[in-house]
């Protein structure tokens, strides 16, 4: 087991940023700032207090870990461009499998913080859950390590689960996000404030987590109300696309009753 | 002005049940219960140490205000059998209007409690908003402070805002806990707790309530991700309607993002 003090992190966006800062924070040396754009690189190599390059055939030798944070449609393109095959590196994706970087690096692993990131809004990264796979088990306690040198939520999760967790965070966090602007932007038309919906959404949450979620399910779906849903969509009509979004989430919930009893 | 102090429930579901015991808890005396069933009725009649009856012809004369807390549907069956037409009557509906009501009665409001309550769960009242509407001025007053005392998040709604109010919590509310629901389902399958999402769950509705929800949408669909969009649209190719709910707010996520730039 090694223990990886000297990073380079290759990207510069939202996860790279809190991951890099969450890093420096815990002692270790971030050694190089990687972004293909020199204005983003050389802004999060100010903050990280390092140097930074916008080649990926110039990025340093020498490190004891190189954290990929990159969309992933770049992350094969550096990987084939990445000039240190021997090292050990991670990729943070939540789509990509292991065995993907697999062909291209001997020593590889997946560093997967399960959290949403916008570069402006600070967070805590204490209790953000870091889901961790490597190519054997060395690798593995290395980044355990790591990992719980910047927070106490560490687990092991698999390629397959690591999909699977991705799409429930889109489902869970980015669309509900999405529902959220959609009540912002219907009450904002009538002149009410969003503020007013907090309460509920709190209350949602709280019964989300010490319930099972489908067990705590209200609502006019949930009740089969047929004349609230009609009115409702008829309310919508001139707003084509969230009347769908009402239409189809309705009739899931229904489905999903039904199942049930 | 009057202050309301003797109090009929009529209804004794989840609302009417939470509503009961708060206003009980803030000194006013429930007279009685009506539901239509014997035990349903008895249950709540009981909580609130009153007597009960299943028949609208029966519902007490004398108290300073009858709460009408009943599906929509029976809502309008009530006020015709109501045998007290001069009597004080709240509804607590999100979506009949007051115009409803005051073709039976001439003196009558809306209490509408914008909240998701399970009969099961307890929860603080002191915060729940309270949406309130009336016939004249007098009776809202008297709402107003009857409202006051059981909650600090007291608001004067028109029933145009209320039905709006009503269609924003059914997407901020019950769509977002079916999307909870619908992530809990497929990380079950593959052996994954849901409690690994709490951070990102909790951290979803903290940015949103101190942000613009639209201003802070992250996820493949904002940045408009196609590959992975694609990816995850397969892998839920055996569950239909969720594919087809990722599809629709993904689609929508697009839209959105398109019209902001």
């Amino acid at each position: 087991m090694q223990d990886l003090k000297k990073i380079v992190m290759a990207g510069a966006g939202n996860v790279a940023t809190h991951l890099g800062l969450a890093l420096k924070d815990a002692g270790c040396e971030i050694l190089q700032v990687y972004s293909r754009t020199q204005e983003s690189a050389s802004l999060l190599a100010n903050k990280l207090n390092c140097t930074f390059t916008t080649r990926a055939e110039d990025l340093s030798k020498g490190a004891d870990l190189y954290i990929f944070s990159l969309a992933d449609h770049a992350l094969e393109e550096i990987m084939q461009a990445f000039p240190h095959k021997d090292a050990f590196v991670v990729h943070t994706s939540g789509s990509i499998g292991l065995d993907v970087m697999g062909r291209h690096l001997k020593n590889c692993g997946v560093f997967y913080p399960l959290q949403t990131f916008s570069r402006d809004v600070s967070l805590d990264f204490g209790s953000v859950p870091l889901c961790l796979e490597a190519s054997d088990t060395l690798h593995l306690e290395s980044l355990k390590n790591l990992a719980l040198s910047i927070s106490n939520n560490v687990h092991f999760i698999n390629s397959q689960q690591r999909e699977t967790l991705h799409i429930a965070a889109v489902f869970a966090c980015n669309f509900t996000n999405h529902l959220y602007a959609i009540a912002d932007e219907i009450l904002e038309k009538e002149g009410v404030d969003f503020d007013i919906l907090h309460p509920l959404l709190e209350e949602t949450l709280r019964k989300a987590k010490q319930n099972k979620p489908a067990d705590v399910q209200t609502g006019p779906a949930a009740r089969n109300d047929l004349p609230v849903i009609q009115k409702h969509l008829q309310r919508l009509s001139s707003l084509p696309a969230y009347q769908k979004i009402y239409n189809f989430i309705s009739q899931s919930i229904t489905e999903s009753k039904k199942k049930k009893s």
